[in-house]
Order: structure tokens, then sequence, then C-alpha cells
């Protein structure tokens, strides 16, 4: 492997309200999940993340969401599957239209938060959500390996790992609020982005090493932890002579 | 004038809540201003009109408003034009969505409520509303014969008139609350359509005579008694040899 | 049992939204649980029941229920018990200030839809409404006999039955979608209710007589037949002789 | 004058987003203007809030704002009188029960954004927050000396200066946007607000002394120099041998 995309949540801002650091992810990464407005992203960000994104040749995605502002996202919701494909084609439609205005597309889609988990097991969402992008046109859809998403997706679907979470040997995420589920020191982050990118191995919490070939892996941007973990996984890949680029044509 | 345009408001529920009556509009009007999620219309509202509209031929225009479910859109809201453009093409990428899925394409914006009679007078918001159509692309806007919102439309501006309000002897509408804002004879309605359609001309409540030449007539539906209205209208029309057909190509 | 309690939802409309016929249901119930603006219900709305709850005598609850506008609360959501407990008494507290200002009090408290289900079985989302609850004072909390709910309100819990959903031969609901899930047969609900007053017995959909001595017996209102179900009970429980009066002192 | 209150406007994060400082400013300010969930502060916020003020002895005020988080309540907004009356006492509700979860009360009223400058001038709506809060009770509310709020509050208006705004010689604001807007030395600052606690004077941009007699004094705090200022204004003020205590009984 010698080419990797580096993808992160952007745009997640609403109103006078800011999160995360933009700016300096558009500097990193070569695809930007750009909030629709469900979790977060009014008009106005989005717009502007496309316009920055476009500016720097980084692709856009669609980070679709339940309808959730005040809880980020970030809890599940039993929405019906036929209504929820219709909001994430709500959401991509709308994206659209900040990207093309930028001169660029929504090349791909990203499920967020709660959406994202709930899309791993959930057989009935997960097929939702493709229902969704394959209603608006022929869109890669990233998520994790054996998740039912992918598996709804087809050739669509698109595996992504996570520079900065603890796997199990299994190949799942350690869960959160649990020891070793997150990964603090930047050097193990970045040991394990450039692995990645060279052998497509990581590293399970028990010293497993998982064969998990990643077209992309996500940086995340909402500590400013994070934006120094993700800016010594570029240079950290580009020194190794890795190609940063979007995973999409 | 031998062809019009009838346009009447869909898709206004939202959630649970419906509000007039779609089915029955549908089979009169020639142009849906679909509600696209501001004022009211959710996901599912929205592709279930744009199914419908398809499938009879009827054009498909995104109805913009000011984000405010609370108050339907009524309440003029003192929104920054930067912002009122992103917001307005934030409306028609999500509508646009739809009606791709639907087979069709949206193909003309009207603003909504309160919005709509702000742009009458509010220059700053008709050229946001007009910038927000125009970053999305080449479309008509329909509004009120001289407002300053196809002023600023220039030649993509569309003329419409209204079938059931009275009109004062300088062309503007008497608003509402005032007597003779309203008319509720069906006969007078469909005079009103029927005369419009072969001359051109409005006949205002003190008996002047206008010269309004509108490619498109405004329908209401919220009542059942528009419906019927509508109903004579459009019964009215093709019977005096009127082409009811999409002012847009 | 000579004294029964009848309660129903109402308030349930949002903006120019409107949702079954509140008119006519207070004329017939006499505990209303009004929605207080997160599934539906906004401020004119709570203090136009209010005012009308107050002048008939009928009690008012407060029917409290996800942040969930777009679902009318019908959908579960994994929210976080301590932000569900801190939601619960925001809406307390907002209809409280509607009562007062109509010369009441919120003097009992029942969960809607989703979270009304939730709380039969979820525990920890039961311990929050009551947390909620608790929070805001001494008050009784409406819910299905054997629920998570009522365990968790102890001596503050009050059980209630439907007059027209089937009971299962274990005591629950039969799941909406199913067949014998509703008594459509006016007779049927009428000798439900009266059978509830006098014995405290309610019978199953296979004929089981269960004992369910409920001090409240809900009717729903979103249907033209369910208002006239509605007004069948009361006369019939009038007629029998039965006590109707709400259930809080 | 020997005593005076400070107030600042808290509680104006929502769901994950945060905004300002209220931990500083909690420790500065002698009464807390607490977001209600229009403009900002969801119901865990509002308990957080309200905890911490209580055992600072902090008095809580109701920051009552238009529905509008997506404007953060800085956009004016036509809302009809009877409609914001109620909303203004959906908010004022709210917040009392989570005030008396905390031990204390709301113990006045204070308009927020786009609403506190509406109702300088705007009869209606300066009538319709009066309204609210006189639906509520007996509550003091906080404005802008010479307004149409205070007018209509009569007796339960109380007059507040600012400390980091330039004052027309005629005692107005100085517009933002404007040079001389903001005062940003805070020895300025401190000196105007010693002097407005020892005089009741405060000077204008041209040097003007003005008698503006307030009972509080509103400090800002969403930006790290305004806390700053905040902190140095109580500082010289206690060393001024001023007594800095809530304005409320």
């Amino acid at each position: 492997m010698s080419a990797l995309d580096l993808n992160s949540d952007l745009g997640e801002g609403f109103g006078v309200w800011r999160l995360g650091d933009d700016d300096a992810l558009l500097d990193v990464v070569t695809s930007a999940n750009v909030a629709c407005g469900f979790h977060a992203g009014d008009a106005p960000t989005m717009r502007a993340v496309c316009v920055a994104a476009a500016a720097r040749g980084v692709a856009v995605g669609a980070q679709v969401s339940y309808r959730d502002l005040a809880g980020f996202g970030r809890r599940f919701i039993d929405v019906e599957p036929d209504r929820l494909a219709d909001e994430v084609l709500y959401q991509i439609g709308a994206l659209e239209a900040f990207a093309r205005a930028a001169g660029t597309r929504v090349s791909y889609v990203k499920p967020h938060g709660a959406l994202y988990n709930a899309t791993v097991h959930h057989d009935a969402q997960a097929k939702a959500v493709v229902a969704g992008v394959r209603a608006f046109g022929d869109l890669p859809v990233l998520g994790l390996p054996g998740s039912r998403l992918l598996a709804a997706a087809g050739s669509a679907g698109v595996e992504e790992a996570f520079a900065d979470r603890g796997y199990t040997p299994e190949g799942t995420l350690v869960p959160r609020g649990t020891p070793e589920a997150l990964l603090t020191d930047t050097a193990a982050v970045v040991e394990r982005a450039v692995r990645l990118a060279q052998t497509g191995e990581i590293v399970a919490v028990d010293g497993t090493v998982l064969a998990l070939p990643a077209r992309s892996l996500c940086l995340h941007g909402d500590t400013p932890g994070a934006v120094h973990h993700a800016r010594a996984v570029r240079q950290a890949l580009a020194e190794a002579g890795v190609t940063l680029t979007p995973f999409t044509p």
C-alpha cells in the first residue's frame, strides 16, 4: 500500500458555536466529512468548509446524521428506515449544492456518531443509509470493516481505520470509556498510521497483528491534542513515502 | 395570452402534521411550490410530493423560507443577507436531490410567506435570495410584479398574479385583514383567471383595469374552499381554450 | 370502584399545525395530558389548553417527551438518563407557568409516545423520568401497571388502563400493527370502560379476565372515531353511576 | 450609591457546544442572566448554572429570547406580541424549575440580544415581554434606561448600565460596528464602573457627563478579555468600598 486517504469530521459548528479547528485540519486531511445540518453544520458553515476544501483539493464527503442538534447526533434514534433514507438524501442534496457552488462535488458519504455506530450492527438502518445514498447517485460509503453498512453498500463500500482508537483482537474498536480505547501517545498514533499505510496491518491492544487494509484513515480533530496528532501523522506518512490522496476518483 | 401556469404551495406538513390537500391540488396545478424544510416539509414529505408531481408532469419549484418552523415562515426575520443566501442554496439543494430521485428537477424558486413579502421591498434580502438561487444555477424566480425580488432577478424573474387576492389600483395586493383582501366568490375568482389568461388584465377593487401580464397564477390550497376555487379555475381556463402548462421549459 | 379518571393527550399541535380535537376532548376528560413543547405543543397552545382545562375543572398533567418534534416523540432515543431527567424537569416547569397563569397547577406527569413505551422496560430511563419529576416536586406519575416507570415512582405511581387497546392474557398491550391491537367497536370500548370502573377487570383478547384496577382510563382523541368513543364512554360511565373525577387531589 | 449589582449572560452553550467561561464569571457577578433554551441553554446547562449560582449566592435571572437557536437570538423576529408573551412565560417557567431544584428562584428577567434591542423602541414587543413576566409573577425586569421595555415594566423596571460600551451624549449606546462602540482599555472600563457606583455618572464618548444611576452593571463574558475586564471591575469596586450585591431582594 503506497497511498492513503486521511479523513476527518469538519464543519461541526452551528450558529455562533464552533467545534474543532477546521482550518488546521483542512491542511492535514485529504477528505473532509462535512456536517450537513442534522447534528451540526448550518448553511454558512457548509459553504465555508466546501470553499476551503475545494481550494486545497480536499475531497468533500457528506457526514450524514440522525436529526439531532441537541444531542450532536450521538444518541441512537429508532427512526423508521424509510424516513432515514429520505433524511440521508436530504443531507447529501443540501451539501451537494454548496460543493458545486465551490467548484467541487460531494464525492462520498460517511455516517456520523450514533448512526455510524448503529449501522455496524443494525441492518435495517444500514440499508436505509445506503438507499439514501443510492437515491442520490453512485457514491462510495465510508465505514467500518465488517459493518452491516459496508455489507449493504457492496462494491461502493470503502473501509477505513482509526488512527487513535484501540482495536480488539477481533478487529473491532475498544469501546469508549474503556482503558486502551484511545491512543494518546503521539508516537503510537504515528506508528499505527505508517504501518497501516505500508503493510495494511494494525496492532490490537493485546499485540495481535490484524490485517485491516484500509483505504482511508480517520483522524479526530475536536481536541488540540488531536490536531497535533493529525499533523504528526501526515508528516510521518509523507516522510515514509506514502502518497496522501483522496480515496475517491 | 393563450397559455398560463397554475402554481400552489405544497408539501407544507411536518412530521405527523398535515396542511392542505396536496393530492387534490396536484391534479389542478402545473407548478408545485414545494416546502424545503425551513418553514415546513420534512424529508419524506418532500420525496412524496416530488414523486407525485413528476408522475403528473407538474413542475417542481423550491419554496424557500426563513428558518422558522415554529412560525411557519410567516414572521419577518432580520437575517443577514449572506446567511440568507446560503440558506436559500441549502433548501434548493435538498429539494433537488428529491426531484432528481423522482426523475425531474427543481425548475424554479419562489420565496414563501414573510420572505416573499419582505422581498417586495427589502432590497438586501431580495438580492440575497437571488444570490442563493444563482449559486445553485440558472433558475427562474417567481415573484410579484414590481418587487425588488424580480428587479434583482433580472431576466430570470417571472411575474405571477393571485387568483383570489384583491388588487389596489396601483397593482399591489390589498393587505390581509382588510375588507376586499380576499375574493371569496367562486365566479369572481374564475372570471379573474380567465380574463388574466386571455387579456393580461386584472380588475382592481375600485374597478380600475390593470395590465398585469402574468405567466403564472397562484392558487391557494390550505382551505377546502380554496381547493374548490382551484378546480373551478382550472376547468374554466380549459373551457376557455387556455393551455395550462408550466412556465418553465 | 365507583370513581374513575379519564385522561387524554391534548395540545398536540405546533405552530400552524393542529392535531386532534382539543375542545371536544376537554368536554369529555377529567385529566388533560398537555404536550410541553418537546414532541408538540408550542407556548400559545399550552396556554390555551391550560386556560380551557382550568375553566372546566379538568386537571392539567405534563405530557413529557423525548426532544423530537420531527418524530412527534414516537421514536426511541437513547438519551443519557441525566439529560433526560433535566429535560423532564424543563418541560414540567414550562407547563407549570401556564397552569399557574390559568389559575391551576400541574398535578401529574405522564410520559408520551416512545418514552412511555421505553419506560415500561428501560429501567434507567424510567428512573430518569421519576428523577425529573421529583426534582420538580411531589407529583403523581401515570403509567402502565407493571412498568419500570411505576416501579421507580413507588407510591407516586398511578396505574392507568386503555379504553381501546387490546390486552394480552399477561396484561400487556397487544402491539400496534397486530390484529386486535385496537378495539374499534364502540360498544366494546364502552363495555370495557364500565366493567373496569365497576369491577377493576379487563377482558383480554383471548377472553381471560384480568384484574387491573386502574385509577385512570386513557382515551385517544386524534381521530374522529376516537372522539365519538370518548363521548360514548363518558356517557355510559355517568349512566352507570361512576363518578368521573381527576385522580389527583 | 454604595451598592451595585454585576450581571452577565451565562449558560449560553447548547448540546456539545460551549460559549463563554461560566465558571469564571460566576465568581465575579452577583446576578446571572441564564439562557432558557430559546437562543441557547439546554436543560443540563440550565441545571448546572442554577446549581453553581445558588452555591455562590448569585441571583438567577431569566434571559428570555426570540425562538432562534440558529441565530443565537440576534436577529429581530416580527413575532406576534401574544405569542411573544407566551414564549417569555414558557422560558421563565422552565428556568424556575431548575432554580427551585437548586434551592433558589428566578428573581428577575432580562431580554436577550435582538429582543433586548427591539424592546428599546418596539412598544408592542416591549409590552409583550412585560405581559409574559407578569403572567409569571411580580418580577423585576432589567433594561436600558429610556427603553419602551422599562416604560412598560413601570415600577418593576430596573435600569442597567454597560461597563464596556460607549455612550452617546444622549445616553444611548454607540452602535456596534462604530468606532468607540466598545471600551477595550481595562483602566477605562474600571474607571467607568467605579464612577458609576460612586456618583451615578457615565462619561459619554464626547466627554459629556451623563447622570445614569443604574442599579446593575452588565459585564460581557464571551471573550477572554472580557473576563479579565470583569475581574478587574469587581476588584476595583470592592477596593472602592462598593457593596456588590444582587439588585433583587
